[in-house]
């Protein structure tokens, strides 16, 4: 069961909303003897931290991690890690506007109509802000990944914002960090930035295309059927708010193709390892992992907090119109790159110990 | 835990390969009371039955369902329902040439080096047979959702084949049983015929792109974070063979829009219900169902058993070449759709049943 | 999967080290709209906190829980509730004798050879700490079953403590609050009390038997295999710390009885419920509940912790003696009693949870 | 979530009713490459048959099982096992009496209060020929236990029926195969031999207790918490049909002992292990293996099915008489022991495999 948890080996209950005192990650199963220590979290908790340039939202959040439990003298103890990040902005307002009419596009109306109530304080549970404690775990999932296979790197990006794409010929990981787009492509940087003033300043927002890809991954990981990879991963993205698309290698793009112009030709390296021709299949072939490049993509939703009058309706069921004002990104889908990263080392770790529970080191060899 | 199953409450577990003597589901958690008989289910696997045109594979499976355990007098008891499909054309052939080369695009060199072993014989436990015990499962899910929420009506339809896509200003859902391709769009059906027949004869094969709407869905079901109702149809659809791609609602398109485009205006309709503007979301705000069709599409690849030769290698590493004749489908989409909607009525069970565990009968009103 | 999280639909996942900063309990799938307030929960820890009287451990912890999330203007919003209490009482000390010694019948030898490491403070996740976790979640499961069930009433207490047993005939609910034994039986609570000083001066410890009752639980919680109530209340009750039995009803001694004896008989009262001759099945039959008391007994063994000297190694695999000083429980059964209650509740809770959303409304009636 | 399956990674889901066509197990998350032939299977479920001499149940089943998936050329693929088992001796009979009448005892009146119907015949889904499909998958535990930790041993014995218990000191393991009611104690097999056919002349049944115990289990197994190994045991011996009372090591009497009698002191072995001088807590500290003997103890209600007339009520409340005919065990105790046996085969490869998956090779080493 999992309404609030993640992973099957490595699992990770996320619990708190915007507005209460604290929000986390409770963690179980994560393997004993992984050295972590709160700095190592922090780090990608400060990529995905609102506030740090005018393209994210003013709220102003240290997201600072604190480890409760589960490592001791600098080391994971096999027992649960409790990641807890205190909200420190809960800046005092009038919420009465928003408590009692729905926002479209926002959860407002669906929680209500779920749970008969619903936290309005700044989207209770729906806000973005239970991101952080998705990158805190994933920051933990990296830690152990490093103990347990230390040549995986896994890297997110932005290759399109609204209309605009990357030109994915100037793709340079190195790139990524020195624009605040987590683009690849230091020429769409540009384009995204002018893009995004105009939109920000009239008050707009835009969606975006994320791609995380995870190097290194051994091949083997994932299941025929079910527990696949892919499907895990693709529910791991759409499990982030505003996420409505996720696609393995080719994605949507694969049912254009040909079966020729699909297959991934196999052959073998100089040092006895199968490689491939291509990678259309994302490095998924059949829910495993073939030792390639395991790409995923997703698309984010224009935020829908905008400043342009929508029409609504009251708890009361009364039409009602609405403007969103307050803190809010432009572009939700630059600080989802961090998290997008956070839910693949969170997948990878899960079934990498998955596959180590059933098959343990007996793995096939070819050649 | 969930290598072989799909679920939470309405827990669907597959088995079977291919080639041996039978397949099935083993489903748990069904609700008693529900009348159910095999004919109900086979009407299902009979869509999706292959040999029954020259668009899908030739051989010939009477894939006839019986119900081994959980129904009792016509009627569900409440224990676990299973389902078995006996294999009966299980060509005797020499697969001497497969058991030993991986064919590109299969699972076959994945298989292997996960689990040091393979049944070669048909794909084994990847085949699109296991699709079969899918639909059965499925056919119950309908069955029971016809007892509990009698409104529901779920539609599933091709809307890309290749590089052909349909004009949804022509979407007739009577439409849907009336052609081969189970398209909506009756200009699109005679385009897809024509293409796929140029295909067949040059023994390639293509993707393509299957829409799923479940209509009456009440409001309420899903959850906010992980336990989304959009997660698990995205887990769901990424499950099924050849998927590389899912999408709720706008789905990678949202990338593309600004926050005005994206909003689904609410108002209240005549008859006191909250109604939309449009659907860009899908049906599904926040992980919770609107009351809205829930919209889901996913991509599926093409074939990968094509008559073009192919590099690969062998088991033990040799370079070697591979044409993979054989009775397969040059667009394995067509099956597909039969097999997504039972996914999506077994979601769609799944959730109400864990909405009515959590909540009851007690959920928001509005108005 | 499960390492440290109980439940299937309200699901408790307990963290947390006895030395740490905090322990807690994340819980996942509480009903909406449960009035709850940390004084509610309070009540049942200050039951099971230590340092109340000569008998439990010297430890003086005000065992104060703090609700971080999941409830909203004094309601469960329906997301998860975050239940922390802060370690206090860390007492700075020497560890360096238990860091390097296993004590026996504790479970520091094992949790080295399991993990490879081992918080050694006060036992780390072994410590009986963490049942004041299981205690505060206990304690919304309780406020949950008032709003759903409101009838239900749990009552545990000591009907054993090392070779003293209780009489039967004199079991009395609201004696069991007036001796800190928790005993229904008046006198045994005397002949308790100087047992236990006479063990405590001595430096020794003693078992226990605690009987947990659920009054007023519905018929029809549970499932027939696996998921039997029984099962479930097993499980609850052993996964406690120190506890090595579990029955139900007539329990080990069932073994005794003929047929004959151990049939209880089925009558209509007047009221048109189906009544029972005796209640030697606890309360559950088929792993369903009757709508009889749910009747649980666990034993408890002695504390490990005792002043004699007892031989052991080093992690060194050295030969070494050890005597455990410290602040400790002669009988720390005395405190598992709110901790049953506290998994009685759960148990409950979750089985009407999980039968609402299999069955609904629609359960059987007789008659 | 579990209704109807047992295990974490070692997933087992039995289905099937007494008067089906079939009952079985789906078997997930079994370790491939396990060599595995029905042979193998069958020499177990030979040991649960009924009707193999006077003092079982004279119902004829050949309880012949079948492999429908997952093994291919002699070993297990890693996919889902089908393990079915035919019922032949659905003997033809007039169930109209306890179709209306609930028999004492039974599941009866449970399941129609629970689910609002019930397959009366031969106890349907209560039936303890489910226990047959329990046995089948324990036979796949076995020999995966084989291939991955050989020197692994389990054995359940009979320790006391009805009023008579065997003597400890005459425990022979040898002699467990030599009488009809797998006892250890050839004494006592005497003794139960005469009590039992008392019993079954009158047309009585009586319980009994069943130790199991598995030797060469290594320390580490099992979880501090909730998940462990003695929480699994616990519910998969509860899960057993007639089961009222589970114990561990000393069990209940752990109640009685004082912490000196309880400890288990330890001392280092010649060739470097950690050994005990006794055995008090069953193999298992905290939840975690210590690499002794693992052992646990259930107690077999007496058979329902009695000759004596009972009172009861019907379906409509009506008040009736009810003698339960057919043929049933006197003594249902006895087949329990190779369902225990299965249990613990289960749950011991369950726990090595999660013990794998979380914590590899590296667990720690004492000296």
């Amino acid at each position: 069961m999992s309404l609030n948890t993640f992973g099957h080996l490595f699992r990770v209950t996320t619990w708190g909303e915007s507005h209460g005192p604290a929000l986390g990650a409770t963690v179980d199963g994560c393997p004993p003897n992984v050295p972590v220590e709160e700095a190592m979290l922090q780090q990608w908790l400060d990529k995905r931290k609102p506030g740090q340039n005018k393209y994210t939202t003013q709220r102003r959040e240290p997201d600072a991690v604190k480890i409760l439990s589960g490592v001791f003298e600098g080391k994971t103890t096999g027992t649960p890690v409790q990641l807890m990040i205190e909200n420190t902005d809960q800046r005092s307002k009038d919420y009465g506007d928003i408590s009692e009419k729905f926002r479209p596009g926002h959860a407002d109306i669906t929680y209500f109509q779920k749970y008969g109530n619903r936290d309005y304080r700044g989207g209770g549970r729906s806000s973005a802000r239970e991101t952080a404690a998705r990158v805190a775990a994933g920051g933990l999932a990296r830690a152990a990944l490093e103990t347990l296979a230390p040549g995986i790197e896994i890297k997110g990006y932005m290759t399109r914002m609204g209309v605009h794409e990357i030109d994915r010929s100037r793709i340079d990981w190195d790139e990524v960090e020195r624009n605040p787009f987590w683009t690849p492509d230091a020429v769409a940087a540009g384009v995204f930035a002018e893009y995004l003033d105009g939109l920000r300043k009239s008050g707009s927002s835009v969606g975006a295309v994320i791609e995380v890809v995870a190097r290194g991954v051994p091949a083997g990981l994932g299941a025929p059927i079910y527990g696949k990879l892919d499907t895990d991963l693709a529910a791991a993205m759409m499990s982030i708010n505003a996420v409505k698309g996720v696609e393995i290698g080719e994605g949507m793009g694969a049912a254009e193709l040909t079966g020729e112009a699909n297959a991934d030709e196999i052959f073998m390296s100089d040092d006895g390892q199968p490689v491939y021709s291509s990678n259309h299949a994302g490095g998924i072939l059949g829910g495993i992992s073939t030792g390639q490049d395991v790409v995923v993509r997703f698309a984010v939703k224009p935020t829908s907090s905008i400043l342009t009058t929508r029409q609504t309706i009251t708890k009361s069921g009364e039409a009602a119109e609405i403007i969103t004002k307050g803190r809010h990104d432009p572009c939700v889908g630059i600080r989802a790159v961090p998290v997008g990263e956070a839910m693949m080392a969170c997948v990878i770790l899960d079934h990498l110990l998955l596959h180590r529970g059933q098959i343990g080191e007996n793995q096939g060899t070819i050649g």
